[in-house]
């Protein structure tokens, strides 16, 4: 398979930079007129593929949406994994995984290998970058991608996100310099192989996005407030293409009606904001 | 339900100081003769059940393992959820997640209210731990309980978790404290609803483990090297009871037969360093 990061910039070439988030909460089912069950979740999905394929390069399910019906909810989101792929949808399965030795390696046979495998799968580097290394070799090893949380959208994460490592550097730059490194290391596979999520509500880090060498995947736009016009001075300079802005509620929020015209419109916005 | 510190105390006075991690990795699951399918998680869950009801109090599967089959790895959990139940085991779900918002609270529905309810869950606090609080919510309104990784047991974990926060306190120690706060809160439930995940392998922190007022489970002993009187030096001083050193792959190692032998072992050894 080609690498995750040029099947994106492909992607976005030629459908635009704009990620959809499926969050099927208890409210947008409920707006949406769907059973807060498995197979609410399963109607929500479908309509969403059915109103965003061609339109959009990339869908990012919220995979706690999903969970919120143990083994029935997965089940859904296996289905929509392959519906999604079958319509020409790369997909980002967003659970902010992360764990050490036998258990992230378990993580990417879930997730990069397994029943569940997508195009790439967002991580959580409490336990240190370096622990997460098995998810990294699988993604290497598959055209895969593993996208590590290193700024949120959030206020609250500062404290961790921003805190200053023995080295001098915040955390998130200590993190964006290791994935440019982990990008130019030589190892097959592994340029692009690892991004990072980099919330589009937060200011420009100290180590220039532009050096990272994968995709960036910026949650936050819309009902978390960030706009075009934000992404495009965040993401200033970064190669054309790997820039994924994400929004959810307020595509979803209007209806499986509106979803099409909401993407095309935020999707152009994007794109002219990214030039 | 009494509270979820309450229920692990009464049952380390009854059962002793051990969580047992069911970990049905591949290499484990083929040691006992076992198939890596969701047919093979079930009989190593259901052997693990058998032989350690009312030989220690606490269960941890790691959800990993458990994903690695998707659907039909989540029902195998399902199940091995209600067999622990069933036998007088409380249960925490390893599973660390962490995310903010309605899916934070999505969480929350699936692990503390929902087909996974289980006694308590593990997370990850890189979003801010005031992002979790959908979590602790739960936690407190259903007598069960959360627990932040504050420490983990491997050594690339540091960079973050030993960053400084601008309040100049380390990032575990900022947590510690925080938690601290959240179990002398005031708020209905509050007491005791939040714990920590300290590894056993880990330097005593700043903060007194003793302050931190919630359960404190502490994987690491056995296989990643750490003993009972490691142990007993970095929880000294804790209220008795609330502390669940954690193994896994050392118990889990020689087969079904060995197990209940090797808990009560350990178990004993760890009574003792905890006195």
């Amino acid at each position: 398979m080609q690498p995750f990061t040029e099947r994106v910039v492909d992607a976005v070439g030629a459908s635009g930079p704009l990620c959809v988030g499926i969050d099927p909460s208890p409210a947008l089912l409920d707006a949406w007129g769907l059973n807060d069950d498995a197979e609410g979740l399963g109607t929500f999905g479908a309509r969403c593929i059915e109103a965003l394929a061609g339109l959009v390069p990339v869908v990012k399910p919220q995979v706690a949406f999903y969970e919120r019906h143990g083994s029935a909810g997965v089940a859904a989101l296996e289905a929509l994994i392959g519906q999604a792929a079958d319509a020409g949808l790369l997909v980002i399965a967003d659970a902010k995984r992360g764990d050490i030795g036998s258990t992230a390696d378990a993580y990417a046979d879930a997730w990069l290998r397994g029943p569940l495998a997508v195009d790439a799968l967002t991580v959580t580097p409490y336990v240190g970058l370096g622990a997460l290394e098995p998810l990294f070799d699988a993604a290497r090893a598959t055209g895969r991608g593993v996208l590590v949380l290193v700024a949120s959208s959030n206020p609250e994460g500062r404290t961790v996100q921003e805190a200053r490592t023995t080295q001098g550097s915040s955390v998130q730059d200590a993190l964006l310099g290791a994935i440019a490194a982990l990008n130019t290391s030589g190892a097959p596979g592994a340029v692009g192989a690892v991004g990072a999520v980099v919330g589009a509500t937060r200011a420009p880090p100290a180590v220039p996005l532009s050096t990272v060498g994968g995709v960036l995947l910026a949650p936050g736009v819309g009902a978390q407030g960030a706009t075009a016009a934000d992404v495009g001075r965040l993401f200033d300079g970064c190669r054309p293409g790997s820039v994924l802005p994400s929004a959810s509620r307020s595509l979803l929020g209007g209806g499986p009606s509106q979803l099409s015209a909401a993407a095309e419109r935020l999707r152009d916005d994007l794109a002219g904001a990214l030039l």
